[in-house]
């Protein structure tokens, strides 16, 4: 398959791309290094530091003999992402290419500003150069979890038929997200469901809950081949970050309550859910929504069990209720559906203790790296 | 009042300037001449030359001795947009600064990109411009009747609560629009809804069906007062074109089956409910939403009404349908609730025989001008 992934630089991006490359798939990266230039600016920087996207092709094509194109570009210069369109001639193009924080979004009003510019503009080019260049290609959106928000009602797979008064209707399920971040995925779905509608584009929104680790079978070949793992407020994931302050010997800053409920999943699994919507394309016309997670936890949850797994390898974990930056619902209903990506395959990688250590052991290998001066919330969602 | 109108140009924001400060109050009106430049572009120019708005404002002084503030400038200026707000020190802002046309959002890539990051940027630097200089004031947003499309059920006033295996939600109503310009408009709510939710705006968001009209007792003082009056296929709202139509001896132009039914409402009305909305603002913490319309009609019954009350005239007018150039239902179920302006006290003007004959009259005076070339549609909903 021709592929074509956009953020190819990023968390995910990356392993994406090694993943398909290593199964004989023609692959195309495409990235503007925007999250390494949030993350220097915003003193987020990873753990270790990343080679650039041409070095690690280079050391993968070495360590493997696959072949990753390059193309270093943004996707909100139209004129580029489609001639990058027309030279891949993709099946598949997986979208990444999104400013992925929520407290960047929430910083100020350059941040905010930035975030709905990049992610509304990237679809929308995206849309546009696949109509132009590609009509019959597959958009694999990565969507969020958090588009849904936390609804007193069980959050169905993006669709909802509502029953009022005696008639019915199918609808797109309401989103009401927790930041501006969030919020530009919800208003990249309804772009891409008017586009869908209007013209037969053939779409997948993949609402992904939050993702850790940072190991799969292509990054563990050489540490060149790691992909970025933030460990900060601003770019870090609870899980990676719990891990990291564990090591670091923070106590993990649970915010507020710690009732906060989400679904999460292995970075692997993530991969996984991409290759089984690669290889089922919904169909011209078709805008079809997969929750894409695993298992649910509360950050309370989340926190005893690195706690635990943390304690039995002899670190003394601490667990500390920080004042909640955020607004946001501490305690709350939460019960989505998830079954349509198991449907199709899912084999999940569950967050048991053995994962846990592993990720410990890992980070643990790193431990000078850590900068604690970037763990505590530095953006705070008040005006 | 201190109340500053962004989209003073326009149809329906020069009126709504007038209005206000025939009242006494104190009025700046803000515009970019967007609608102008685009209607020159795309042949589609307004019925009379339309002076500009520091004439327009000069005559209205001279005229009634009222001052009107006028301040030429783009929205999608962070930097001019706060100053303007800074300086107006506003109570409430009335939003209509936004491309308001749906056949030119899908014209092509660029006006659909122009569409979108103009509807959007402008709503996201009106946000931040007051959080920044006027956090207490009153946003007074143009939503569109459009935002919800033809559900095949009852259509609330922006919100529903659904139940839903046992549980309840109140959810903002879900949206699906059916042109690339309605889209931004649901949008521009979303990011409002946000930002209402996350910094404590007060907002209220008017969604508001087709205008016709041309008659205040304010445009009514002097011709050089007049509004834009479309009536073209890309700016025209319909009973404005039927009108025009009928006067030309130009069939009117049904599309497709003419089933669509929406709610309209008159020029007059869009002021009364602006200023209902604006004598009782919801209250920080608030989004309001209220359906603007004062009456139902599909297609073939407005074309029914012209033709009736213009052959009473003398005019022999035809009704001709033609292949739709947009993707609709024309044949669907519509029922809209709109109770919260008439409980505001809307006092309706409807669409009497008189009404309409008074519109054919004033267009008859000015039959030489009317270019029959503009009428027909121009774009289509294919890409």
């Amino acid at each position: 398959m021709r592929i074509l992934i956009l953020g190819g630089d990023g968390y995910l991006g990356w392993p994406t791309a090694m993943h398909f490359a290593m199964r004989g798939h023609e692959v195309t990266v495409f990235d503007n290094y925007l999250r390494r230039r949030i993350t220097l600016q915003t003193d987020s920087e990873p753990l270790l530091p990343l080679p650039s996207l041409p070095e690690r092709a280079r050391r993968f094509e070495l360590e493997t003999g696959k072949h990753i194109n390059v193309v270093i570009g943004d996707c909100c210069d139209h004129e580029y992402l489609l001639k990058a369109v027309q030279e891949a001639s993709p099946e598949a193009i997986v979208h990444y290419a999104e400013q992925p924080s929520a407290p960047y979004s929430m910083a100020n009003r350059n941040s905010a500003r930035l975030t709905l510019e990049n992610n509304l503009g990237a679809t929308f080019n995206l849309i546009w150069a696949v109509l132009e260049a590609a009509p019959d290609c597959h958009i694999i959106k990565l969507g969020t979890m958090g588009e849904y928000g936390t609804p007193n009602i069980d959050i169905e797979e993006g669709w909802i038929d509502i029953n009022h008064k005696g008639r019915s209707q199918k609808f797109l399920y309401p989103r009401q997200a927790g930041s501006l971040y969030h919020t530009t995925k919800v208003l990249d779905t309804d772009l891409l469901w008017f586009y869908v509608r209007i013209y037969g584009l053939q779409v997948t929104d993949l609402m992904q809950g939050p993702v850790y680790g940072q190991s799969t079978p292509e990054m563990d070949i050489h540490p060149d081949l790691l992909t970025a793992f933030n460990y900060d407020d601003i770019f870090g994931t609870v899980v990676n970050r719990f891990v990291t302050q564990a090591i670091a010997g923070v106590p993990l800053t649970v915010y507020g309550k710690g009732g906060q409920t989400r679904g999460y999943l292995n970075i692997m699994d993530t991969i996984q859910c991409i290759e089984l919507a690669a290889a089922s394309p919904p169909g011209r016309g078709q805008l079809r929504v997969l929750n894409q997670f695993t298992e649910r936890f509360s950050v309370n949850q989340l926190a005893e069990r690195v706690k635990l797994v943390g304690d039995r390898m002899g670190l003394s974990v601490q667990i500390q209720s920080v004042e909640n930056p955020r607004k946001e619902a501490e305690e709350h209903y939460y019960n989505p559906v998830h079954s349509g990506l198991l449907d199709l395959g899912l084999k999940p990688h569950f967050l048991t203790d053995d994962v846990m250590a592993a990720m410990l052991e890992r980070i643990h290998q790193h431990r000078d790296a850590i900068d604690i001066r970037k763990i505590l919330p530095r953006v705070r969602w008040s005006s």
